[in-house]
C-alpha cells in the first residue's frame, strides 16, 4: 500500500487593508489584486499544475475606514470561485459563506451551482462570522451569540444537505418513447421545520459528480468541535505548537470517530506560511523582514480589538494592565478572546505588550532551504498533526519558490500526488460521496460510501 | 447623426420541465443543457460574435414534481453568468434575482462582483418572485402580497445603489510616500433606516467601469410601472400587439419623463422569438409546427394554474364557463391573473378554451424569409414600440440562422452595430454612468452623465 499523503490548499491572500501584510507597498504586487478576477485565475492555475488539492478563499462581510480589515475591496467568495472553476480541471474550489447572513435555500443553490459548474470540485468552509458589525449589514441590532449561531450553523448544513438531494441521480431518464423527461418519484421535498428554519424544498438543482459539496470549517471551541465532529470534512485548525496541533488533531478525530463517523473522512489542515531561501539563514532573515515590515502597532491594536466585537483598545493606557474585557469576548470571536485575556492575566502583561505580540504574519515552523522545510513538513505530518496544509504566499514568487523547491522533496519521498487520481475535490481528498439519502433509503444501503 | 440602433439581447432556453418546449425531445438539444456551463458560454460567444448587447438569464425558485417549471434543474443565475463573463469581453450580463427572498447587502455585493469580473457589464433584472410556492422555501408561511413585494423591490434597490456607491472612484490611492492605500475620506456607510431594510454598510467591493450594475425589470401592474419610472433602465414589456406595444412604450417613456429622468435612459425590450426560413411559407410552416408541439393541455393548465399561485384548475369542469377565481389573483401574477379572467369573461369562455389558448411558445409577428423578419422588425422599431428585442431560440440552429440571415440586414440598414464601440453594458445600451452620490455632493455635479 502506498504512503498516506499531504493534502495541499492555497489560500491566495488579496491586496488588503490599511498596513495588512504591507504587502500594498510592494512593487510586485498589482494594488488592485483582489478585485482582478486574472489575479485569482492565475494563481489557482499554478496550483492546479503543481497538483494542489484547493484554493481556499477566506471572507468577511464587515468593514469600516479604521478597521484592520483583510477584506477591504473583495470578491464575493462563489461568483469569485465560479469564474475561476471554468479555467481550471481539477483543482478543488472552497468558498467561506456564513451561515449567520444567509438563506439555506439560496445558499444551497448556488454552491450547488458552483459544483456543478466545475465538475464537482465545490467545498463550503461555514463560517458563523464572529465580527459584531455584521449584523449591522443584515438589520440586526444586536449580533446573534456564539451558541445561537453554532445551532443555527449545524441546521443550516443539514438542511443544505437535505436540498442537496432533492433530486436522485436518475431523476431525468429523459426518454423520449415513454415520454418521460424527469421521473417524479425522484424528486423530493425536503419540508424542513426546525429551530432556526423552515423550508420546504425541493431545490431546483441537481447533484454534481461528487454527490455535494465538502463541508469545511474553522471551529476551536467546544461548539466549534462539537460541530466539525458532526458535519464537517475538512478542517482549518488553529495551529500552535506541535504537541497543541497534535492534541487538537487527536480531539477532533476521536470526537469524530464518536459522534459515529470514519475518522479518515474528516480533513485537518493546518496553516503554512512557508518562507522557501537558498539557505535556511536567507530564509530566516527574510522571515524576520516579513514579519517586522508587517508589524504596524495601530494595527495590531485594532487587530487585537476584533476579537472583542470591534472594541477600541486605544481609549486605555497602553502601559497599565490588560483591561478588564471579559464581558466583551462573547460580542467577538470567543475563543480568541478568551485566550488572550487568560495569556495576558498569566504572564502579566500590559495592554501594548499584549498588541505587540500580535503580528499579522503568522510564524510557521516552515522556515528554509527546501530540505529543511520539507523536513519539517515530514516530521509534522508524521506527528500526526495534520492531513493537509492551507498555505498562504504573499508574492507569487514565494509560492512559485515553494512548488519549484519544496513540492518536488515531497513528491521524492511518495508524500504528495504525482498526478490528480480524481476530478473531484471529494476524490483527491479521499472523502466518500453520500449516495443520496433517498436512494440509499429505498435501497436500504448505507447513506455513504467511498469514492472510487 | 446616425440613425437610432436597435439592441438585442439573447435569452437561452434551458431545457426544462414536463414538456416544457418539447425541446427536450430535439435529438439536437442536449437534456443537461440547463445545467451545463459549457452550453451557456456557446451561446454567449456566439451572441458577442452576432456583437448583441446582452445575455439574460431568468431565474425562478419554487419546482415541483407536476409544476410546469421553466426552471426545473437550472444553474443559479449569478454563478452561471460569472463563469460565463471571463469567456466573454463585451457581452452584457443580466441576472435575475430576487428582491423578494435575497437581502441587500448580500445581493449587492453578488452583483457588484459579477460587475467587476466582467469589467462593468453585469446588470440586475429585479423581480419579486410571484410564485406563492417560493416562500415556503424561506420559511414564510405566507407570501408577500403584490404592494408589500413592490415596496420592499424599490426599497431594496435604492440600498443596492447606496451600497454600490461604498468607494469613491479615487478611494484607493495606494500611495507608498504617503502610507495611504484607502483614503478613509472616500469610503462611506450607509446607514439606511428603512420599513423594509436597516442596512449600515459601507460594502466592501469597489465600483466597476461602469459605475453600478444596469437596473432591469418587467412589470406592466401599475406598481411594476411605477417601478420602472423611478428605478429601472431596462424593461422587459409585455409584449401584444403593436398598437398594445406602442401604448406601453409611451406610457414607460412618459412616466419616466414625469419622474424627473430622461426617458432615453430607458431601455424597453420586447420578447421576440424569431422563426427565419428561406422562404415565408417554410417559415410560416416550422412556426406552426413548434406551436403545435409546444402545445400540452395538461401543461397548459399548469400553466393557467402558475398565474394564480400555483393553483390546480383540474378540480374544476373543463368545459363549464371559467370558474370564479379573482380572489386568487394577489396570490400569483396578479396582472396576467387579472388579463386572464378579464377576457374569460369578456369573451364567454370556458376553462377548456382559455387553457388551450396558453401555448409556451409565444408567437411574434417576426416570422419569414430574412428580409421578411427584418422587415417586420424595422416597422415596430420605427413605430416606437421598443428600443431593443430580447430573443429568444430553441436550438442553436435556429439562433444561427437569425445571426447569417437578418442580423446582416439589419445592419445594412444601420439599424444595428458593425461593431462595439464600448466594453461595458452601459455604455452599448447608451445608459449614463451614475457619478458616485458622495463625489457628486462633494463637487455639487449632477449625479448622472452619459457613458463615453
Amino acid at each position: 500500500m502506498s504512503r498516506r499523503q499531504i493534502h495541499l490548499a492555497l489560500h491566495p491572500y488579496g491586496v488588503g487593508g490599511p498596513g495588512q501584510h504591507g504587502l500594498w507597498k510592494d512593487p510586485r504586487v498589482a494594488k488592485d489584486a483582489s478585485i482582478d478576477i486574472r489575479y485569482y485565475i492565475d494563481l489557482a492555475q499554478a496550483a492546479e499544475a503543481a497538483l494542489f488539492d484547493a484554493l481556499f478563499v477566506v471572507d468577511s462581510q464587515f468593514i469600516n475606514a479604521t478597521y484592520p480589515a483583510h477584506y477591504l475591496n473583495r470578491l464575493e467568495p462563489l461568483t469569485l470561485l465560479s469564474a475561476v472553476a471554468t479555467h481550471t480541471t481539477h483543482l478543488g474550489l472552497v468558498a467561506t459563506a456564513s451561515s449567520t447572513y444567509n438563506s439555506p435555500f439560496n445558499l444551497a443553490r448556488r454552491l450547488a451551482s458552483l459544483d456543478l459548474i466545475s465538475g464537482g470540485r465545490a467545498g463550503w468552509n461555514v463560517v458563523t462570522s464572529f465580527d459584531t458589525g455584521t449584523s449591522r449589514n443584515y438589520g440586526l441590532e444586536e449580533h446573534l451569540d456564539y451558541t445561537t449561531r453554532y445551532g443555527r450553523a449545524l441546521e443550516f448544513v443539514e438542511v443544505a444537505r437535505g436540498l442537496w438531494d432533492s433530486y436522485e441521480d436518475d431523476a431525468f431518464p429523459a426518454d423520449v418513447e415513454r415520454n418521460l423527461f424527469l421521473d417524479p418519484s425522484r424528486l423530493h421535498e425536503l419540508n424542513h421545520v426546525g429551530e432556526h428554519f423552515s423550508v420546504a424544498g425541493p431545490l431546483n438543482i441537481s447533484r454534481s459528480a461528487q454527490g455535494q459539496p465538502v463541508i469545511f470549517q474553522a471551529g476551536v471551541s467546544e461548539e466549534g468541535r462539537a460541530f466539525a465532529a458532526e458535519v464537517a470534512e475538512g478542517i482549518y485548525a488553529p495551529g500552535g505548537s506541535l504537541e497543541q496541533a497534535q492534541t487538537y488533531y487527536r480531539d477532533i478525530k476521536r470526537r469524530t470517530a464518536a459522534a459515529g463517523r470514519n475518522p479518515d473522512h474528516i480533513k485537518i489542515f493546518i496553516h503554512g506560511s512557508p518562507v522557501v531561501g537558498a539557505t535556511d539563514d536567507e530564509a530566516r532573515r527574510r522571515e524576520q523582514e516579513i514579519f517586522d515590515e508587517d508589524n504596524d502597532f495601530g494595527r495590531n491594536l485594532a487587530l487585537l480589538g476584533r476579537s472583542f466585537g470591534a472594541y477600541d483598545f486605544s481609549v486605555h493606557d497602553l502601559d497599565a494592565p490588560f483591561p478588564d474585557v471579559a464581558h466583551l469576548a462573547e460580542r467577538g470571536g470567543r475563543t480568541s478572546a478568551t485566550a488572550i485575556i487568560e495569556r495576558a492575566r498569566r504572564d502579566n502583561l500590559t495592554l501594548r505588550q499584549v498588541a505587540e505580540s500580535l503580528g499579522g504574519f503568522r510564524r510557521t515552523p516552515f522556515v528554509g532551504a527546501p530540505d529543511t522545510v520539507a523536513d519539517a513538513i515530514e516530521t509534522w505530518f508524521e506527528a500526526g498533526t495534520f492531513d493537509g496544509i492551507n498555505l498562504a504566499f504573499r508574492t507569487r514568487e514565494e509560492l512559485d519558490r515553494f512548488v519549484d523547491g519544496v513540492v518536488p522533496i515531497l513528491r521524492r519521498r511518495g508524500l504528495f500526488r504525482t498526478e490528480y487520481t480524481s476530478d473531484t475535490l471529494r476524490g483527491n481528498l479521499g472523502l466518500p460521496v453520500p449516495v443520496n439519502r433517498h436512494a440509499a433509503a429505498r435501497e436500504g444501503v448505507d447513506a455513504s460510501r467511498v469514492a472510487s
